[in-house]
């Protein structure tokens, strides 16, 4: 991990009737961004199994730079919109970096 | 994403007085784990920039056989053995993965 990382959880309440088609777009984005962005490291996205309505994202970026050119791809504007509707409530969750490891 | 891969997050309160050496003992397991163990997929640990004594730890497991292996591993018991007086709580939320991408 650089210390320049911007590393972020998402906790969202998406509205159960529209459920399916909010994990199909966000499946969508998730593959989209981490192909496309060189500056998008990992996007790593679940719901809980005693509620599947509340979704958690963890979100890491290579920069601050590469974080707000994410929030204008294509991509990232489409799911935004698309998803609008079907978001209940969005709480972003500042965090820092303890250790991220991966097999590659 | 395999149908039978594991995903867990876990959130864990830290005594603050132990903070910085419970941080060393958790990034060395992290560490090695990945390092080691064919079905340690990854682990992600957070803390949260308002409460750095609160600690999320995103991870996933090849399948629920590499999971249990993972607990008998020697990383892990030091680990848990090292840390067990710097924890101040433990809980394990179960979740399904909807998306997880990384740069390889």
């Amino acid at each position: 991990m650089s210390e320049e990382h911007v590393v972020r959880m998402a906790e969202l309440k998406i509205d159960p009737a529209m459920l399916e088609a909010y994990r199909a777009l966000l499946a969508e984005e998730i593959e989209a961004s981490v192909a496309l962005e060189e500056g998008v490291l990992s996007l790593s996205a679940v719901s809980l199994k005693d509620d599947p309505s509340t979704i958690r994202i963890l979100e890491v970026y290579a920069s601050s730079q590469a974080y707000e050119a994410h929030l204008k791809t294509p991509h990232f504007l489409k799911y935004k919109s698309e998803t609008a509707g079907m978001v209940v409530s969005l709480t972003l969750i500042e965090v820092d970096p303890i250790m991220m490891r991966a097999k590659s």
